[in-house]
């Protein structure tokens, strides 16, 4: 397996690879592996002959008072999982390689990060659309693979590849969960045992909508306001949104008569959570 | 000469190209070719081993009550040059191919932007970075050849280049200008015959300018209000700014006192102009 730390030589390798007829899947990631990650380079190493995996935890994606100090980082265990998993390259630049002096060039999309996290989160997206623009264009991949977790960046991402005409194969993946229901992610090494249950109300809660609208309930008010009690049950929590919403353009919907997104924010103690899933009415929609 | 009218037979015929072997000069324009798009257009030609032209009269770099409706236009004289010249292939989308309904990605820059044009056509730059970008990743030209009489455009898709990590190697052309001294742009065809004189007060003044800081006027302010008055006493003139300053960052430059731009926009008539030079002082620096 490859380490490249400059743009150069990881450049230099993609454009290898390309001349000798291989095609290349990239992870983008900002390390900090779970089996979340590792699904994802599954997915990429079966979906073309090369897999690169980038590892950069990009400032510009972080606000000024968000956790960019604290997020958790283990690169000697992440170049180990990246290598048994089958990865040829890791690209991992520092944020001078990738911010230099004088950087200004920025990517923004006018409606999809108007909702979701993007409210309380302004730049976030900014910050998203323009590292995975760059990380496109010097891996310059066949197919790039991301978590579902993070649907709204999932949906900006294919807005984005369609938008700029990077003809990218982009792959979504299915969450994946601890065998308790919480969804992977990195920041839940921020949660202290204590708050580990209250953890559970975001997952647990996606499975009563879900039950609630597959059982005929319409009205997303109601899905919205049943499940906002049962989180505020919980110690230690604070929601930032709970939102049912249209799966492409993330525009509210008032009632779910068709597939619609439930998608959430939840603080909880220091960790800021995410979760989601596709609501199905049965009797409107049949999947 | 192929002629492309949507991003995938565009792309594919550069796919094909790069697989053989050949590489690509891309020429961007908006049409109603002119000696100085002929010149952009050789020296794509003598750059690599096949050179693309686009044509497109992007409307997102067109302010509210620009002349977009008015671009002059003549593709079939261009159709008919562009092969004369050597052209490969002219690419010529309709505005639905480039921005198809829903779209909503931009790319912005934060410095280069605030200064010459960009004052008074602040969405301006935003819609050539976001053309440049897209036709940039569906031509994946090896060189991108920009005049410099736009010499903040110039700039910008260097700075963008190289933020964005495209790679491609951006020239910027001489101005190609009338036997007169006039720039040529295909915006002087809204010069009625009674404006032309007055047209020349651009290029006038900035020879005039430069015989001044060469002679050893190092003020920037003096320099600045000769060519004004110079220019107001021309009829049918409304200057936009004159400006000497940092020909890489654009920041103002009060004095002289290492190579200058001197940039300027002036409306005269219909047309809005715009013209450029460097300064030297040939006492502080010899060129």
């Amino acid at each position: 397996m490859k380490i490249f730390k400059n743009n150069e030589s990881m450049g230099a390798w993609s454009n290898a690879m390309h001349k000798a007829g291989e095609t290349i899947a990239l992870v983008p990631t900002m390390g900090y592996f779970h089996d979340g990650h590792l699904s994802l380079m599954k997915i990429g190493r079966e979906a073309e002959s090369r897999m690169a995996v980038s590892i950069f935890v990009n400032p510009a994606q972080f606000g000024a008072n968000e956790d960019l100090d604290a997020y958790p980082m283990n690169i000697e265990r992440d170049l180990e999982l990246a290598e048994n998993i089958g990865a040829d390259a890791v690209f991992m630049p520092d944020k001078e390689e990738i911010y230099p002096n004088g950087y200004q060039s920025y990517v923004t999309l006018k409606y999809l990060p108007g909702h979701l996290c993007g409210i309380s989160r302004p730049t976030h997206f900014r910050g998203v659309a323009t590292v995975v623009t760059k990380l496109f264009n010097i891996i310059k991949p066949d197919t790039a693979v991301f978590g579902s977790k993070d649907y709204q960046q999932l949906q900006i991402i294919k807005q984005l590849n369609k938008d700029l005409n990077f003809g990218i194969n982009i792959v979504g993946a299915p969450i994946v969960r601890e065998t308790d229901g919480l969804a992977m992610s990195s920041r839940n090494a921020y949660l202290r045992p204590e708050e580990r249950e209250s953890a559970l109300s975001l997952s647990r809660s996606l499975e009563k909508a879900k039950k609630m609208v597959a059982s005929g309930t319409t009205k997303s008010s109601i899905v919205k306001e049943h499940i906002r009690e049962y989180i505020e049950g919980f110690e230690h929590t604070e929601i930032d949104y709970i939102s049912i919403c249209d799966p492409e353009t993330l525009d509210d919907m008032e009632t779910i008569d068709k597939p619609a997104l439930l998608a959430m924010a939840v603080q909880v103690g220091r960790a800021r959570l995410i979760d989601n899933t596709i609501l199905v009415n049965l009797n409107i929609c049949p999947e």
